[in-house]
């Protein structure tokens, strides 16, 4: 039985993940659901946002007291407020699953320096498949080195507010530990390609769920690897798995790969 | 039997042409090879550049002078040059297939005009299957309406110098005739989709010969539709059987459509 | 406002269709849910199966009976089954949407025969999407001509218990219309390739909902229009759009492309 | 520079083989060209048959006294022929590579016995981005487990005679060896699919050079590695490297998986 905080609760990620807990009474218990301070849900059931009878959880705002009783943080929030609980998890010694994307490279080095003292998974994309797929990816590269060109495609629902996603980025940072490639800064493609580059092209199209694909591409063939999800819950599932392990790890930086034994 | 004067002669479209005509002399003759004015390559016998044994056939610089005795011109050339070919085959009443891209608006209104004289066949992709799904992609946009995200994904080698690939506009064009989207100005994307916009995705990767996508993608379904060159005489083949199509038409402006019987 | 009789309502489709007209009390009411006689479910609550509240209308085995006070029946059950319900909706005088697949040549020929008494609607697929898909394969194999090859790729899910699916016939069917393919008999492969017929290729896996690729191949590109089905309700909502159209109908066959206008 | 000879000289690989050797006589030299006992080619120039000027190298069937002065024998024959060169190559104790595919049980009985005398490298695909492949899919099926179903699809061209392919069978072979699936006798589907069996699906179209994609799909995502050949020379590439690799290993049976440092 693990005990779970849920902090951006009220995001679609999180409400999934308190879903999920709760619909494994036997495997999961959630302890507290975090809202940004000051939000008008404060103080109200959860039930009423996930459209269930009467849980007795009440949204709070306070993450150093809801941690206190739980066993991991499960955090898919904004980037800002992501470094108020990872700071709030590291004052309660709790391990945190960040879930939250669009970190910049001065908050990365605020998360590495946390997980010097609690664990932290850092998992941009939370399915066993992608954690597989990036161990994959780092192979790939390395075996068939510089001479083929790499493109990552992310292909998403017109809702989607950033490109390329969080996990396309990963991916060409699989690509880049490999030593073969580099994640250039300028994304866009007008005129002829940067040698070496991890090139990234962008689909977003009707409800299309979640697909990656990563192209490496010679002369005479091509490689190409591809992820396809077809259920969102898909990465609650993972969420939970992934809280599980990291239950009781010594403080470190962690990621998926951790999770699955691949890394 | 078809007399055929190339322009754009040296470049790779232009021997690809020349060699396919030389491979069918039932069918073909090569009237005149036509270089830009002031070539160093003016004079010389064509057979140097295709490595081929000697033909009698000199490039020369003279457009007029080279379409005197043809039946229809090929231009495979740059967009500037193209029109002076285009006003050289108005000059001489020749009919003129013009595969070059990238033209702009303006220049766009000068084939137009010309095409109130001569018949010219601008084509920007002679493939008889892009024609086909130029077709389709219409009439499927016709069909599912604007509640249907487009996107045109563009794949091609890591040479190619433009992007979206004139077939990949000239597609999205194909689906803006439909009334049911519209074509942006900025191709890119790094934040949310505009509704409506027609979306391109582009892929540069080793010696890949070109593909394109059309998705068309709504809540519930997608319908996509793919064309793949195995083979770059692919465009000489649709271009040469284009060029018997075109040989005695009336003045207008045609496409690949017309050739196939599909517009 | 539509009346609509469900045969085969135990089914999965039969129990998706119910649930889609009672989120419609707008514009579809549901008269009567047919399950095959003597089943153990008669005099039930359909709400019990469809894990609703009570809604008042038991499930019932005399079709004759069960069709009198609707405007439309909606059947995707058995194929022996249907030719029940179809015999049925002829003694009525009621117009039938037929979306179980698997009838043999004789029972098709009942199906025709049929349909000179009443509106019959053969749907073995009823995704609006699809039946575009329909035409253009048509369009395509008849542009393209006996030089290109034809392969259908057919991916479902792992339960499902017929290959190919009668979606992919039909789309097969489409191709041998045009007059350039034949269907053969054996869908298998494991020598040469017979010139002329449509090959199938089926792929089962996990819970893919439904992929449907129609490849066009000749010696020097490719052509390939797919389907792809995010969400099973889908077919629940093209089968109600099509039962709208359905009332009111003279006697014949119909297929989605006349629902769609493009027959 | 290695010297090299080919067996199965006459067909379609071995053809190729020589040609590519031809053409790099730095790192190559064709020893010797050897065909079936009796062929009508003995003692003609293999200059003929490849359309070159003149090269003083005879077609020759008495494989022992071919392959006296050689440094690696490439082997791309049929499978009863391969077990007699296997044999010459055992007796004059010469590396040999067997591209030749099609073998049954006892024929790679008698094949895993030779190599117990002399290097053999038996690589149904020698495509350096297949022995890659291989790899992969191995690690993600022991990653994934036995709840993922396998398919592969075999994509080739109108002509190829064989179904599945050599690569597509040793592919499943990768998968079955991580120990979380089975490959089946028997390659068609018709009814339910069979837990844990690998599944195939064969495209046969047009002129297409080759590919092979491998799904594993699960009940919410898919994860699919797929490889295409853009030109068939690319097998002969990376039987030349790995023939290079080959010389001065000692006795044993070996695969492109050694070749490439990933077994």
């Amino acid at each position: 039985m693990l005990k779970v905080s849920v902090t951006g609760s009220t995001g679609r990620m999180g409400r999934m993940i308190m879903h999920e807990v709760l619909k494994r009474p036997n495997r999961f218990h959630l302890t507290s659901a975090v809202v940004r301070r000051g939000s008008h849900l404060i103080g109200d059931d959860i039930s009423t946002l996930l459209e269930l009878s009467k849980l007795d959880i009440a949204f709070e705002d306070h993450p150093e007291k809801a941690f206190k009783d739980t066993d991991v943080v499960i955090d898919f929030s904004q980037h800002q407020a992501s470094l108020q609980y990872i700071a709030a998890a590291q004052q309660t010694q709790k391990p945190i699953l960040v879930g939250t994307t669009g970190f910049s490279s001065e908050e990365k080095n605020l998360i590495i320096n946390a997980s010097a003292k609690i664990p932290i998974l850092l998992a941009p994309n939370t399915s066993l498949g992608i954690a597989i797929m990036n161990k994959l990816v780092f192979e790939t590269a390395k075996a068939l080195g510089p001479d083929y060109d790499v493109e990552i495609v992310d292909i998403h629902h017109n809702l989607k507010k950033d490109a390329p996603s969080g996990t396309a980025l990963s991916l060409a940072e699989s690509v880049e530990k490999s030593g073969t490639h580099f994640v250039s800064r300028d994304h866009t493609k007008s005129c002829e390609r940067e040698k070496g580059a991890v090139g990234f092209a962008i689909v977003r199209a009707g409800s299309i769920v979640g697909q990656h694909d990563v192209i490496f591409a010679g002369s005479k063939e091509s490689l190409t690897i591809s992820h396809q999800a077809f259920d969102r819950t898909l990465f609650a599932d993972g969420a939970l798995k992934a809280a599980e392990w990291l239950k009781g790890k010594k403080a470190g930086l962690y990621t998926m790969k951790d999770v699955i034994g691949l890394s």
